[in-house]
């Protein structure tokens, strides 16, 4: 390609700034090979000197993969009671790729050594080597630091969940945690519960928080009081303690509704509530969250807060495609989009007709 | 490539059958293009000549993509209780593959036409593409085309579960279903049980007369009666459909032992048992099939043959690396590999002490 020599190219580019032709042809082309920080002054120098060959560059980057790749966690780090979310997740991703011409490609976690950022070795690796144009990320948390890293190095991603404790950077599409256990909170007072406890996570991890939040804002709403909370962090068992220390409260101070963080929990609770030899449903609520395949089973009954799972995959896919196909889309435009869960109630909140 | 004009050529074993060099170099090097039918024509002429470019055209084909694809399922295809079977097993084959220094790309079924073989359009698309090397299956049915239609394309591929209807052709891992359920009658008939049912699905699955053929074989080794067998497709209701049905013989003549053909159907056997005011593991012992993660919820507690998911995904990569890799190596040599299962005993089958 031959260069106008009057114009800005890049090297009047790399000259203003002191880098080399090479650096600036990477920032443009692979820009996960240039430190974050020289990325952004030779971005800024680009911008200064109207080079235009930044979209066209890009549009002529070496062939796509067609490719975004995923991450799959092992399912021990899952609870027991979420078995078949992420089956659901991952076949609504492929299906979503599959629509836009595009493939899902799995990769595990590196857990292998204690650099700085480990985990991002991988996703590092695979870009770089072409093997996948980008990312689809789900299970954000609270320090999670692959959207910011991701965003620096504009790789095009977009996430399953939101970004909790930064500005907003990359597009994602999370479920509105908090409209599903105030609507929890609404179903159980409509049936006549005025003691409504939560049983939660410890604050501080983004998804419980949100999930936290809806429950006060609907007590509130409904004049009740919001003190009765208790947390843990994960299981059956610890799920089932919780339930008991709230339920030895005694008959004019035990809450008589419960709003679960998850239903892992949830299931503790029916098993706490039947422990003290009371029915759940017709003596006490139990709500949980996900509905996951266990909720339906007999024996367990569960009114829970489902989320649009196949509706999440779809939007995160096409988030993710958008920002790569449009090179001039970095997805720091995209605003969020949250999705509406629905409450699917059954014999744990309803007393038996 | 100058070719040896005295020895065998492309052109010489073209000739010899009356095709074109281009289909002789495509049955070397793209052996999906070229009919069944021809290929074996022309791979009859290249060994009858001698001719040797053979393994040296492979190795120097087209890069490869260092992906094996895999076929998602609907999640709604599998049964509730097999929520979180299919994650394990996806984890599992996307690590191995990363061992081997492959990576797992998706795909969904292709549902769209009423072609002759429409489940294989998106197998041929990817293969002809060159997107993938191979594939890994699952979910082998009677009936499956998959294999066979793979097998005469010379398409890499391995599968988790055997071909049920035809001579073995291309390499498998499986687990020996009929020893898990043999190993659950010994386990009920250790406990005292003498009238030992079996609750499956229609003749005719492959997997399901596996599991089968085991209960009779080992009710037959502790001479029992083998003839206490219902019937159905799948679901929790008629799994409890199937247990009442039983249970009616009365007395003298139900069985006191269940062993199932899923978990699906001993959660409905669960059910049927309490519906009679008897209880699990006390009164009548129940045993399942997968040790899905239901089977271990508080109110089932289900004893469950266990497959060793990991280990099985962990083969079936190696064994479809292990083809891919070694162009001689069609698969067709390669012996099935059937990993045994474990029973892994809750209170569904033993009085509480």
């Amino acid at each position: 390609m031959v260069e106008d020599a009057t114009g800005p190219t890049l090297n009047t580019v790399a000259r203003a700034i002191g880098v080399s032709r090479q650096t600036v042809s990477n920032a443009i082309n692979a820009p996960e090979k240039v430190h974050p920080a020289t990325l952004a002054r030779v971005e800024a120098e680009i911008e200064q000197q109207g080079y235009r060959a930044n979209n066209r560059a890009r549009s002529l980057r070496i062939q796509r993969s067609a490719l975004l790749g995923y991450c799959v966690r092992h399912p021990a780090w899952a609870s027991v009671a979420v078995g078949g979310i992420m089956d659901r997740f991952v076949h609504a991703i492929t299906r979503a790729a599959e629509q836009r011409g595009q493939h899902i490609l799995l990769f595990t976690e590196d857990d292998s050594g204690p650099e700085t950022a480990p985990e991002m070795a991988v996703y590092q690796d695979l870009f770089a080597h072409r093997v996948v144009d980008g990312f689809v990320l789900s299970d954000t948390h609270v320090g999670d630091q692959r959207q910011a890293w991701l965003a620096e190095r504009k790789v095009p991603f977009a996430a399953f969940g939101r970004r909790w404790d930064s500005p907003e950077r990359g597009p994602w599409v999370d479920v509105d945690g908090a409209a599903g256990t105030a609507a929890a909170v609404d179903h159980v007072v409509a049936a006549g519960h005025r003691r409504v406890a939560f049983v939660g996570w410890p604050e501080g991890s983004g998804v419980g928080d949100d999930r936290r939040a809806g429950w006060r804002r609907a007590c509130r709403s409904h004049g009740l009081d919001d003190v009765l909370v208790r947390t843990a962090t994960d299981g059956i068992d610890q799920g089932r303690a919780l339930g008991a220390d709230l339920l030895a409260r005694g008959p004019d101070r035990a809450p008589t509704a419960f709003v679960c963080v998850s239903d892992t929990f949830a299931i503790g609770c029916l098993q706490a509530v039947r422990d003290r030899g009371l029915e759940p449903g017709r003596d006490v609520a139990v709500v949980g969250f996900d509905d996951s395949p266990a909720a339906s089973l007999p024996g367990i009954g569960l009114t829970s807060v489902r989320q649009p799972i196949d509706e999440a995959g779809d939007a995160v896919v096409r988030l993710a495609t958008d920002v790569l196909l449009d090179p001039g889309n970095t997805g720091e435009r995209t605003e969020g989009l949250l999705l509406p869960p629905t409450l699917v109630v059954r014999t744990s909140s309803v007393a038996a007709t």
